[in-house]
């Protein structure tokens, strides 16, 4: 694969940018960022495999990046960590013509892409994603935040990136886990709009799984052209974006159960069932494409059943989530196979508790 | 006084919003604030002088507020202070659905703007101003941000508020530094856009310093319209709101210099003197117009000539101003009373560090 893909988002809020997917294009990318002082922030791991590569291409350019790395993973995505990368960015003399160049997964965006947006009031930022979550997910919507001991993306801001490169090399180092996380959000973009992605998802799902360029090529800009529509619509989440929220209504009360350390695709996989379960159990979704979601989730390999302890705690815990109103449990449902339920423009449903227990218990056995 | 004046500022980016100007108007203002729970943010020292009577207001309307409270002062404009409200307002439970009411000075509503512009992503906010420099300054443009240990406003965002009440009572509890303060941006406000109004704030210095309401409503109307024609047409500064930093540019080397302990009505009157002296020597203002200007610093009783040690460091630290480009001085200067330097679209001026040193010494000898 020697070519590039480029997918224009235009978001509903602030100027349209280029997604740019291929193999081996950081190092042209580079050439064409926005002029200002660079900033190139990464966590350790991902600045050792890619970082001095980058550093070197942008060296060729004329223009030697200031270098901010922090210690990889979702702990690392806290304020306490924006105020050291800010402080560094001021003792390097970072102006407002700094461009924030993020080079990771979706801690990486979300962290560096929070600092940009608040940094002297806000400067650009250039998204280069390593992990398929990141790719798929990360790098449309605008979403920037961090963690809090109080729950997860709490504080944070909407602020779009000026560009998105999208290197589909760095998938050659990406933990199994990862790939994980990817595929679940994936299969969630073909359930909320596409039917013929799933039936390609599933097809090639060993292929996805090896990190081929063609296969992920194909489904990553699948992925960010079905994001972009959703979300062109709606940039602050208010109405139709909230179709991205299937699956995770149980995911996040299934993380916050764990203490974060279920993974988050693990999560979404799981989520998926159940909420699937859901859709039926009200009616909405027929048991034919119920039956056709949840052998998706076993043929692309991410079913999962996680171990917790306790149903109602479960649900108790979904009617304190940040996307509950007033207490009540709502979800975003599918009424068919690439077609979600409209919920009269609210594009999420109130459900019972029981029902939720219900689900559990048919999805899972417990 | 007992009528209201309303403006409508509209933002290039975002929904207009109305900016009501009046006496006691605080307690029928509660009733039309946007819904949700309120969380209503003051230092202490505001909050012990209208808390208990506006926490009544909402009470009775049905709407008890969630309340937080920081020390009083600049030094609690800070990342840390910002931490401790988020995680007060996420211990209470509050989530999107949350208004935050600002009740203040300008540390105020650039702490509370800030914290709504990035909690939850973004909740509405409402500003009710208590100083004469916050309802003239800060209740229009949508400037948030804290301070760093590397300088002021260094981290921010542009959070526009959804409604504005400037209640003109809370002028008799402010003290004499805070009213210079005010007095020396409504100077700057009439000498970027409007010569009539600066003879008013001549004419009426006595009864802005009194506090008055009839001549205070005038002079905040006006300002806030000027303040409000420049940002309407330049959001985010990169054009012709750079015409509000006259006087600025001096300013903030003099507070620099004074470790931040030199106020920022007495440093804006020493710039302004300042930058009209240079204006003259590049031929850009007639020597009477000058003339005016530096009498109506005496007349409305703001002149002040800062005691410092080295004008030389003073020109050093302006060339690392954030405003600088590339290590250059900028200034916006004005042509004429009431009418700003374009300076082919920069609306700010490259100064050479002589000349400015040659004004330092002229306007004050040193």
């Amino acid at each position: 694969m020697n070519s590039c893909r480029e997918i224009i988002v235009s978001p509903q809020k602030g100027p349209s940018y280029p997604v740019v997917v291929g193999v081996g294009l950081w190092a042209r990318a580079v050439a064409t960022i926005p002029p200002g002082r660079v900033c190139l922030i990464a966590d350790r791991t991902v600045f050792d495999l890619y970082g001095p590569s980058l550093v070197g291409a942008l060296e060729r350019t004329g223009r030697a990046p200031v270098k901010v790395t922090f210690p990889a993973g979702e702990r690392s995505k806290t304020r306490r960590t924006k105020v050291g990368i800010e402080d560094r960015m001021l003792a390097e003399g970072l102006g407002r013509d700094t461009v924030v160049l993020a080079l990771g997964g979706g801690v990486t965006s979300d962290l560096a892409g929070f600092v940009a947006a608040t940094y002297m009031r806000g400067v650009p930022y250039v998204n280069m994603p390593t992990s398929l979550l990141a790719m798929v997910d990360a790098t449309v919507g605008g979403k920037t935040a961090v963690d809090t001991a109080a729950g997860k993306n709490l504080v944070g801001a909407f602020h779009q990136p000026s560009m998105v490169f999208v290197d589909l090399a760095s998938l050659a180092t990406l933990p199994r886990e990862e790939t994980w996380c990817g595929l679940a959000e994936m299969v969630k973009h073909a359930v909320v709009a596409d039917a013929g992605y799933l039936s390609f998802l599933k097809q090639k799902a060993a292929a996805l799984w090896r990190g081929e360029p063609d296969i992920c090529c194909e489904a990553v800009c699948r992925s960010i052209e079905i994001k972009a529509a959703v979300v062109s619509q709606d940039t602050t989440e208010q109405g139709v974006r909230r179709v991205l929220n299937f699956g995770h209504t149980v995911a996040h009360a299934l993380e916050q159960q764990a203490g974060w350390r279920l993974s988050h695709g693990k999560a979404v996989a799981a989520g998926m069932a159940v909420e699937a379960e859901v859709a039926f159990l009200l009616g909405l979704l027929a048991a034919d494409d119920r039956d056709v979601l949840l052998g998706v989730l076993r043929e692309v390999g991410i079913w999962h059943v996680p171990t917790f302890p306790d149903p109602d705690r479960l649900v108790h815990v979904m009617s304190w989530d940040k996307k509950a109103f007033g207490g009540k449990i709502r979800m975003a449902l599918p009424e068919a196979v690439g077609r979600m339920c409209s919920g009269n423009g609210e594009w999420s449903v109130e459900v019972a508790p029981d029902l939720v227990l219900t689900a559990l218990r048919r999805v899972w056995g417990v």
